[in-house]
Order: structure tokens, then sequence, then C-alpha cells
């Protein structure tokens, strides 16, 4: 029986633990879409880079920290490359969740950071930013376990984390070349809205196993519920922000209500799994204006140019939905439900502590870093794309025909006779 | 043991409702590939608020006229906002269900239709013609399963509800501008195949949860073979469609071929529990010569324009797949195997009884809608394309080099120092 | 209690199912993103055929051929269309493994093969080559399995074998126009690694179900061995790959990165059940320099045009999985683990075997296939693109405005009053 028990639970943490890696695939869409096509193919290999190298690091160092013996609620101390782990399916479940931070981090300094400097910022967020706050709440040895800390499935953890160091690595890079002149905030496009959206829906399928799996076991009278509630806030998150961006700008913004999804699932990260389903979709639903506000006064406020609107995304929404827990919980703790302010206090102290340590922590590793790589590419090659300059190739090439030329007011009507002759994609020998 | 078997139940089941929910990804790629770039981010727009606000208004009030107590065999009355209802994870995989004939009507309409009138279109959908039919046929208590109607999955209950409310609003809006034009059909082509292709290998990937799902359990005597005819229907549509378009039009059709796959996978969906693998096999072939010569049918001979072919695809071989259970199936009641024409009646009932409902009540909700908001955008908007005007914004920019330029004739040599170096992507400020 | 059981191993099984039959999707984006727009239709349509008739062909003649009663170890003689057949669990996921030999064909014939070629290619892999050397490894009655050949999930039995075939059929098509000319190897790039890496993340996601379900059960004491395996193997592919191709080449190639990927998961194929985790880190590492070598031999050295590096990835690597396994094999016969040097003796005999086999099958296969259609495309249709000649339109058609021709050296500042004003993307009446 206990076997079989083990064998449900294995093919529930299995199916989460596939679907938290396709996630990544998401973000990498999401990221290459939300920016230029001259720097498609680094953002690629900076996401490849993530998941890999995260893994390996996390594996390493990272899960000994995050799950090890606890020092003092602080940090793990054992179980460095799984020496004396025998929970296989837990860590690589994990495991996936773990390079989720640095992830977020590449979108915000995207298309003008050193990929050497961005291995660094790997290495640095999947061994010990990111498992130090995942001790402290995740471990059941951690500080803020013990005051009673929610975060069922990481709004603060994962989301909050990424985003604070987002923040910190987006204000030390510097913005883009071209993003602030003269007084003046320019809008500085992504190249597709198709590959952008792909990496959205991505992300909300997966987000079903970061979430659903954060069960740990397929679990009937919890599962359901987390899985509905997750749908919900993002739903609310889209159709919302939608709504707000038309009444905002006078149109519903495509890569803002994109990210409304996105939104939402951050939000209910926290309480998936303790709020009523009316509760989720309230979530999702103020989830909207945070995000398209919180965008806004990064972007023309704060100056920080976050290309993919990471910050706003995961931190303000990942702040919001830690705080949501504290007004939401059904079980008896929220504020809304009759719960007093304790909960809402201690998640406030969670989410100080987080952003505290974090930030703290980023900084000082990217001056380290900064000691031995640049951490930005040079003015020429930022101009040029990052592609060709770092991986020797442009991200897109068309040998199709292209009817009309809207550019140049010129229409050009398709014929088979126009179609070229020449064999026209082959470059000369190289090396 | 009780307690397990919901176990392993909760797992096929969410594992179904993750794959649902992806197939609107599906929907998305597919509708964006098969139109214009112009018009791209205003299709994602109108998926991501098909699933999102669709959701919504079935927790509100579809599943209540849907599964609610029945109103003489008719529609449900009770369970809105999910009052007394406790099986969410029923609940929640059906909502994942119920967005998807709003969905397929966005694809027949795209390129022209007002996204407000579609929000209309949504709130219709889901909220009661869609619910009503599956009042009829999956409730347990409608008037046509009480006449021994067979639909597994949905060939009627969803595709062909789907179908005729596309038809009908495919009519209501009219064709986009050039499509006819003194006498002559013109071809209005998608703007990628490759994403068009992704989205029909996407709904394929989530077809097995649709259908494997609609067991509700993870039986082992049944989940194999719907999993097994899901696949062998949509392999037959696509290898039927390749050698028939061959035949037909001299070359092997990529749109008509993709589409193959949605024919079979669609008619299979109403017996993929109830035949066999070869019937499943015939059901798919004679499902490609339908999509063919039906897209001809309603392009040609009804002039009703339909970019993407949702009509073919989910209305006629809707149909063909509903009486096709009629004929193969195994458990008696097929025509081939001895059982007569009694079922193969009520099926041809529940066909008809579908396309009157849906046909009169998505007409009347079209005439009620645009009372307020115009059905389609302006000339000038259509032209200029719904994504700069309505989401301030087009799809795609590329900024990367173009090797050659066939339309002018000419070849560009792939070189490095032929990269701008100017900042060529930066807007201007704006608000 | 066994009827539990069995519901629990069918969940995973038809998980493993439907992921290995997306991984079809992911070798469509690669094989389409890695070659040139002008025959991306072909190429999707290749795929698709390649998993419909595939399955089809191995549903009537491959399963038996693979599975059916054994003829000496050497092929299975009953089945045939199932026939006796009752495990359908077991065939469905079967069927999803068969394509992949002819699928991992498609890709290094790319560009200029012909279609109905490619077609007699499907039925050649999939009735016969490919399962006959199931049959030896995989069938529990092969010469083989006698021997104590291990191969958990196909580097032998699946890439092995369908990178032969690439290699057979490249010589024999020949390379493409322009390849190598007065002595020189051109480069030929794809035309979008976005689409490239997208589909690598789809088989890296759908590759965890062809090792995972590949236990044929859920065991909870196998099952996470695997996955973590599969994971770290194609982790340290990548890393490795990034850093070997900067060392080698100067930077961090974008489509050698992406194969770095494909080279770990091929590696650790054969033994993902066999091996520690750190085994399967250093089989991943090592899989790196012989993917970026191999496809550097293959292409320069042989002269073998090869379009995505199939040939490397399956061949090269799937042959370094196989004998990886005798050498870090845990269970007493790795040689690093003081098992000597007999099962590596086993895995060699496999090796060459497979390689003899399915070189001479193929060979003959292509031959009497060159006697009823071509192999390749005329030389006018190769330079036009298979797409417009034999599918009857280009895979890409964009109607947005595209701000600044790099090309031209010229930029074009973003304006609405740009946005062209005729409906340009109208053809003529065809037929």
């Amino acid at each position: 029986m206990d076997e079989i028990t083990l064998s449900i639970n294995l093919v529930w943490m299995m199916l989460g633990t596939i679907l938290v890696f396709f996630m990544h695939a998401g973000f990498a869409m999401v990221e290459a879409g939300f920016t230029r096509s001259k720097n498609a193919v680094n953002i690629i290999m900076k996401n490849f880079l993530t998941i890999s190298l995260g893994g390996i690091v996390y594996f390493l160092c990272g899960y000994a920290i995050m799950f090890g013996d606890s020092f003092g609620g602080i940090l793990g101390t054992s179980g460095f490359a799984l020496n004396g782990v025998d929970n296989l399916s837990f860590f690589i479940f994990q495991t996936m969740f773990a390079a989720t931070g640095a992830t977020i981090l590449s979108g915000a300094v995207a298309e003008r950071t050193n990929i050497f400097a961005y291995i660094g910022v790997i290495i640095l967020m999947s061994s010990l930013v990111y498992p130090v706050v995942g001790h402290w709440i995740w471990s059941g040895q951690g500080w803020l376990t013990n005051l009673g800390f929610i975060d069922f499935a990481g709004s603060t953890v994962v989301h909050l984390t990424g985003a604070v160091a987002a923040f910190v690595a987006a204000v030390m890079v510097g913005p883009r070349l071209g993003k602030y002149e003269n007084g003046r905030v320019n809008i500085i496009t992504g190249h597709s809205i198709p590959l952008g959206a792909l990496g959205v829906f991505l992300l909300w399928f997966g987000w079903f196993g970061f979430n659903g799996a954060s069960t740990l076991a397929a679990d009937p009278k919890l599962v359901p519920i987390v899985i509905t509630n997750t749908f919900f806030a993002a739903a609310a998150g889209v159709v919302v922000t939608a709504l707000y961006t038309k009444f905002r700008y006078g149109h519903i913004d495509g890569s803002l209500t994109l990210n409304g999804a996105l939104a939402g699932l951050v939000s209910i990260t926290a309480g998936a799994a303790n709020v009523s389903i009316v509760g989720s979709i309230i979530i999702g639903l103020i989830a909207a204006p945070f995000l398209v506000e919180g965008v806004r006064f990064i972007e023309w406020k704060l100056k920080v140019d976050d290309p993919v609107g990471a910050i706003a995304v995961h931190g303000i929404c990942g702040i919001w939905g830690t705080l949501a827990v504290g007004l939401f919980d059904i079980g008896g703790q929220g504020l809304f439900y009759g719960g007093g302010f304790g909960l809402l206090g201690v998640q406030a102290i969670g989410v100080i502590a987080t952003i505290a340590w974090v930030s703290v922590s980023v900084a000082a590793g990217l001056l380290i870093i900064k000691a031995f790589v640049p951490l930005r590419v040079s003015a020429e090659e930022e101009v040029t794309g990052l592609d060709v300059i770092e991986h020797g190739a442009p991200a897109y090439e068309f040998q199709d025909i292209f009817k009309g030329s809207a550019v140049r007011g010129e229409t050009f009507a398709y014929r088979l006779t126009h179609f070229g002759k020449t064999n026209n994609n082959v470059q000369e020998e190289h090396v």
C-alpha cells in the first residue's frame, strides 16, 4: 500500500518536475520575443545556460544550502553533491525551481549584458542567493517558517528573489543605449509578439506543475484547489490588464496583457492552497493595475531599464501575492476572514528580509564578478547586436518572398516568376 | 483504498485539464499563423481573452447551466458560482473545454472583427450557447442523453457547436475586404506556416488530454483505446489529406495537410471510446476529403470567408464524427456491426438539434451585441491592420540582416561589415 | 490492488506516450529552424507524414516484426495489425518511438530530397529497418539481449539506427547545391535560431517521457534516477558545448550549443537507469566535444552534407552513449566500477551489428525507391525553394513594417502614418 502511494505521488511529482522544466522554454520565448531580434540568440543562450549550469550548481551546492541541516535557521550545511540525500524525486523537482531566479534576472538585463558576467550570476543565484531564501521558508527549519510565514509555491522564494536580483542587476548594468536620451524615455519594442505569447502560454502551462506539484503529493483534497486557483488568478490578470490598458492608454496593449497572465500567476503562487476561487480572482484582478503601473513606475520614474517588465511582474506582484495570503487566507489567519493582522505582519517581515538579503548579496556578488569581467558589452557590440558579435550569426535569415514593402509604400504583386533563381543564402568558407 | 483510487483519477484528470488548457496555445498559434501578420497581435489577444474571460463566465454561470439540476432536460438551474458544487476536479476540467467554442469562432471571423464585439461573443458562448448543448449531452439528465446520443468527448458538444457559431458569425460579420471582388475569389494567405504547424502539434498534443481524460478516470481498459484511436484518426487525416491535395491541386498543400490532422481529431472525438483502431483510421481517412472539399465549398460556393478553415474542420468533420459513431460503434449499435439505423438516427437528431439551437441563439446574440458595438472594424483599420490601430504596435519588428531580397532580384553577400551601426529600433517618446 | 497498480502504470505510460509524440513537434521545429525558410513547409510536411504514416505502418507491420514471436532472435513474425495483441498501452507507447528513426533522417537530407522518395523511406524505416534492431534489443527474445546488451531507452535502437540511415541517405542523395564548390566548404545557415531553440526545448521536454516511461512502470526506485540523469546529461552537454565552441571557434555558437543539449540527451538514453548522477554528467560532458568535432568531421572531412547535424548528434553520441554504459554501469558491469571489459565488448558488438544492418538495408531500400522516384528534386526547384514548387506557397509572408533595413544601411523612423493603405496581401484567383 505504501508502495502504491509512493508511486502515485511519484507520477504527480515527476509531472510537476517536467512542467517546471518546460517553463524555461517559456522564459526563453518570452525574453526573446520581447527584445530585439539582433539579440535573440544571446538571450536564448543565456536561458539554456541558466537551466543547465544552474541545475549543476544546485546539485553541487545549492540544494545543500537550501535543505541541509540548518545552521540557526539561516542556511543548510549538509548534503553537498547530494551526499547522504536519498529523496531524488524531491531533489529533481527543486532543481527545476532553482534556476528560475537567475532566469528572471536574465530578462531584465537583456540586450546589453556580457554573457560571462551572466554566467557568474547564474552561479551566484543557484549556489547561494536563492537557496538561502529557500532555507528560510521551505526547509522546515528556517526562521521565517518558525514565524509562521506562508509561501506555498514561491511568490517570495522564487519570484521576489528573482525580481530583486533583477532590479539590482539592471541598476548596476545600466540601461540600454538609446533608452534614456536628453530627458526622454524611448520605447524599444520587442521583435515578436507571437513568440512572446507562445512563451506566456508555456509559462502558464508549466505553472500548473509549479504550483500543482508544490503539494508534494497527489492529494485529492488539495490539488484541485491549487490548479483551479492558479488558473483563475491568471485569467483575472489577463482580463483586467486588457481593460485597464484600454482605459489607461486607449488600446488593449499586447505585451502588457500577456504580462497580465504572468502577474496573476506570480500573485497566486504564495496562496494557491490557502485562498478561495473568488479570492484567487480578486488577487489576479488587483495584480493587473499593479503590473501596469509598476512597469511605468520602474521605467519612467526610477528610470531602470527592464526590457521585459520582469521586475514589475515578479517583484511587485510577488510582494502583492505574498501579502495577499495575509488578507485572503481561508484557514483562519486572513485579515478579511477575521484573522487579524498577525499573518499579514509575518508576510511583510518575510518580504522585507528577502529584499534585504537578495539586494545586498547580489550587489556584492556583482561587484566581485565585475572585478573579473565587465558587466556589459561594448557600445559597438550593443548597437550591432550581440548575436553576430558573440555568437557568430544572426537569429533570423529569410529567403522567402516578402510581398509588399509598406516601409517604402510599394506594393509587389505575388508572382511565381519573381522567385529568385540564385542560391542566395550561401556564405563563403570560414575557418 | 478509495482515497488511492481518488488520487490516481485525480492525477489523470489534472493531466487532462492541463493539456486541454494548452490547446488554447495551439488555437492561438494556428489562428495567428494562418492569418496575416498585420493582425497577429489581435488574434492572440482574442485567444487570451477567450480562455480567461470564458473561464470566469463559465465559473459564474456556464457550469450551472451545463451541470446544474435539470429543467426538463433542457438546461441546468443550480450551482451558479459553484454554489453547492464540490467536485472541483471535474469543474476545472470542464472549464478548459468551455472556452473552446468561442475560440473556434475567433479563427473564422479573424482579421476584421471588433474585439469588443468578440468579447460579447465569449460571454454568450461560455454562459449559454455551449452549456445548453453540454447539458443535453453530458449532464446525465439531458434529453439527448435520454435518447441514447453518444458523443464521448465532444465532436458535437464542442466542435460542431463552435463551428455553427463560427458560420453564423462569419456570415453576419461579412468577408474580409478583397476576399470577393468582381466575381473572383481571392486567396489571402496566412503569414507563417511554421507557426501554424506548431499550433497543430500543440492541439494534437492537447487532444490526448481532451479525449483521454474524458474517460474521467484512469481506467486501464478504456484509456489506451481512446489514446490509440485519437492518434490514428489524426494520422490518417494527415496522410490522406496530403495525397488528396496532391491529386486535387497538384501539390501537397501545406495548410490543408496541417488541417488534415485536426479534421481527423475532430472526427474521432465523438467515438474515441467506441470504435476499433481500424474504425478510427477509416474515420480519419474519410475526414480528409470532407475537409478539403468542405473548405472549398464554404469558400467558393457559399462565399463565406473563414480564414483558417474552422467551419470545415470543426463543423463538417464534427458532423461526420458524430454520425460515424452510428456506423462504427463496436458496442453493438454501429450500422456496420449489425446495429441497424437506430443509433445513426439518434446521432442525426443530435446534430440537427445542435445546429438549430446554436445558429438561432448565436444569431440573436450577435444582433444584441451589434446594438451596442459594431461587429467589425472600419475599412481603414482593416487595411492598415488591426494590430497597430487596436493594440498600438505591430506583431513583428526585425533588426536582423536579411540576406538577399528575391523580390527585387538582388543578391546581397553576407558580410559582417555590412551590419548597420545605428541603433535602429528606437522609437520616440510616447506619453 | 492489481487494478490499482495497472492504473498507476497506465497514467505514467500514457504521459510518456504523449510526451514522445510531442517530440515530433520538437523535431519539426529544429529541422525547420536549422534549414532555409524557402524549404520550411517541406520539412514540416515531412515531419507530419513521418509520425502519421510511420505510425500506421508500424501498426500494420512494424510492431509485429519488433515484438512478435521471434524467428531465431532476428525478427518477429506475429501480431500484424495487432492480431492477437492486447497490450494497447505498450503498443501506442512503442508507436511513438517508431517513427523517430525516419525523422532523424529527414533532417539530414533536408532541402533537396523528393518528398515521395522520403515517403518511401518512412515506410522502409517503420516497417523493417527500425523494428529489426528493436527486436534484437527490446523484444526480450533478441540475440543482442541474449548477449547481455543494455540499451535502456534507445541510444542504439532509436538514435544510432536513425543516424546510420541518415548517413547513408545523405551520401546517396548528395549535398545541397552550393555546399561544396571549387574545393570550398560553404556554410548554409538556417533561418531561425529561436524556432530551433524552441524545438530543442520541446525535445528535451519530451525526452523525459522517452527515457522516463521506458521504465514501463511508475517505479519509485527507478523513475527519479532516470529523470535526474536525463536532465543532468543534457545540462552538461549544453554547458560544455558552449565553452568548447568558445574555445574552438572564438564564440559561443548558437546552433551547436542547442545541439549540445541533444548530444547529452542521446548519450544518456542507453544508460539512464544504469549510471549515477555524476556518471550522467560525465557522459553529457564528453558528448559535447564529440558533437562539435563530429559535425566538423562529417561536414569537412567526409564532405557529407547534413544541414541539422543529425548524424553527429544521434550517431556519434548514440555510439558514445551505448559504449558509456559499459564504462559507467553502477550495477557491477561498468569498467570504471570494476566490471571489466565484458559489457563494453557486448555494447560494441551491438553498435557494429546495428551499423551493418541499417546501412545495408537502407542502401538497398533507397536503390529500390530510386527505381520508382528520383531521390532528389531538380536543381531549379532546389534553388527556388521546395515550398513554392511542391507545396504551392512560401512558409512566411509578412505585412508588418520592417523598421530599418540594415542591408542597405538605411534607417526608417517608425511612424504610424507610414503604414501602407493598400490591401497588400491579396493574390489573384487560382483554379
